[in-house]
Order: structure tokens, then sequence, then C-alpha cells
């Protein structure tokens, strides 16, 4: 018998990305997300959703563009203070000792810190009450030599970060079993 | 220096969650999804993305909602067989041994082995190239009693599933710090 918890924002697992922009003096910065996820296939579409208070929402409506980073668990404290702080009044990629670099295909840093990275142009707007939600469409995915594993990225190497409302952020923990596969015991 | 990896649907970590609908002959149905997450906080947001040619799409359209559910790995089989075969062939709660519960607020079914799960109505909808965007507004999270921790839910003993695009699924690993609380070593 469930047990009614309310109507929260709540889901299992959740992810921890950095979302990086150029504000209107150039200068980069990164805002925490929790609230996104891949939405499309094709076009490959990456959607965050930000406050509009939030100095990064004007910055990616501006540019019509932004990186989404995965970082790993060992720069858990960097993704937790992006989210704290403003990058009105703070250099988070300074303080944080992060670096931008200029993204090859859209107007938007990226952080070289963070094993994968993707290039998006806004590609769809959604107004949802607190938060717009900006879609984005990867140009580009980008990732360090050492996390490539042939055809796909090595999620053991990349070591992600999962956001855990209300309490600690997780590691990705080990494998249980082959996607597109391990189902197909049910099958009748 | 990072190397271009082509423009991939490809973020970490993402979720392996179950939507739950009832077909046009209200039988109770559920489709994996990896593209989707919470996307605002007020109302609670939660968006799911599908392929109009799913059989759920057409259920969730029809009954304007849907459930999402949070399954344990101990479901992985479960959760894997989900995304294989369609509904429109197969009672996929009888064939994966899954209980199948008429929600409170909605009219779709929640999965009762699933430690969590989340009854919603279609807010709103944005078509995305491949994938129709469903964002449901959360109007309860229902819970077992055991993963209950006083005012959050235990992501330890809900124990959900992260999917690894081309890979194998992992497990939620263990904590690394506080959130909203770790990075504030970083503020000068």
């Amino acid at each position: 018998m469930k047990k009614s918890f309310g109507a929260k924002p709540l889901a299992f697992p959740l992810p921890a990305y950095l979302v990086g922009t150029y504000d209107e003096s150039s200068k980069p910065n990164i805002i925490t997300s929790a609230w996104a996820g891949i939405l499309a296939s094709n076009p490959p579409c990456l959607g965050v959703s930000l406050r509009p208070a939030r100095y990064s929402h004007a910055a990616i409506v501006k540019n019509q563009a932004f990186t989404v980073n995965f970082p790993s668990s060992k720069l858990l404290a960097a993704v937790d203070f992006a989210g704290i702080v403003s990058g009105k009044n703070v250099d988070k990629f300074k303080d944080a000792a992060l670096t931008p670099i200029k993204s090859d295909l859209v107007n938007a840093p990226y952080v070289d810190e963070c094993p994968v990275v993707a290039e998006c142009r806004l590609y769809k707007t959604l107004e949802l009450g607190s938060h717009t939600l900006f879609v984005g469409e990867i140009l580009d995915i980008k990732a360090d030599e050492e996390v490539i594993l042939g055809a796909i990225l090595d999620i053991e190497k990349i070591d992600p970060l999962v956001f855990n409302y209300g309490g600690h952020y997780h590691k990705v923990g080990g494998p249980v079993g082959k996607g597109f596969s391990i189902g197909k015991s049910l099958i009748k």
C-alpha cells in the first residue's frame, strides 16, 4: 500500500549537469541543472529548465545557444557551488578553478574539466510555470579520449553525478545488465 | 583536447522510467523512457518523450494522463522488456509479472512493484522531431513506506536504474556530498 507524498518534483534518478553560457559582456558562466534530460533522438535534443530570474536564462535567450557539461564526481564541489551562487556577482569558472573553452559550433563556453560536453543551439522554448524549458539541438558531443570506448562513451570512466533532491549527490554504481538485451528473457 | 563524437543524443546520467497508460480498451500498458526528466518545480512537471508510432503515445493523447514509475534495479528485466515490445500485441504487465493499480487522481495505472510512482495529468505537449514531449503535472507522488525517510525519499532503498545509451544499465552508487552544502566551500 503506497502512501501519498504530495505534489513534488521528484524522480529517481535525476542528473546534475552544468549549463554553459556567455553573459552580455562575454564572461563565461555556468549553472547547475537537475531539471534536464534528453528529449528527442532526431534532431538530438537536450532540454534544460531554468527559472527566469537566473542569470543564465537571459544569456541563453540572447545567444540562442548553450553547452551542457557532464561532470565527474570529483567535480562535486564545483557542481554544487554553481547552483548556489549567481554569475551576476561571481566568476564561477574562476572561483571553482574550471577552464572555459569556446565551443566550435555555438557561442557558448564548455567546461574543459568535464569529460563529456554537448554543444547546443537553442531549438525550442516552452514556458512551464516556475521554469523555462530550453530545448537545445545537440550539434556535437565532445569527449576526452580516455572515455571513448569504440562507438559508445564509457560511463564508468565518466563517473557522472546523480542529483538527489533534498539529500546527498550520488555516484553512478556498477552495471546490472545490457540494454535491449536482458529484457528479451521475458518475451513469450 | 576533446574529440568530436558527433551529433548524438547522449547525456550522463540518463534515467530509466516506466510510463503507465490505459489503452483504448482500458488495458494497462507501460513503456520505458530514458528521454525524460523533471522540467519545473511549480507546478511540478515531469516530461517524457515518446515517438508518435509508439502505442503509448495515442493513449496519453486520449487520456490526457499518465504515470511515471521509478523502478528498482531488481526490476531490470521488466524495464528493458517494456522498451522492446509493443503493448499493441502484448500484455506487458502480465508478461513481466507486474501489478497495475488504478491511480487515485488520473486515468492511468501505476506499477505497484515500483517503490515510487508519480501520477501526472497532461499539462503541455511539444513536438521535437522524432519525439513528442509530454509534460505532465505531478498531482501526487506515491511511495512505499520503506523508502520514506522523513521529508525526503531514500534513494538507496529506491535503488533506481541509470540508462546508458548503447551499453549496460547501471545502479546508483554511494553518496558523495550534501546538496546546497558541499559547494559552499568555494564561496569567496
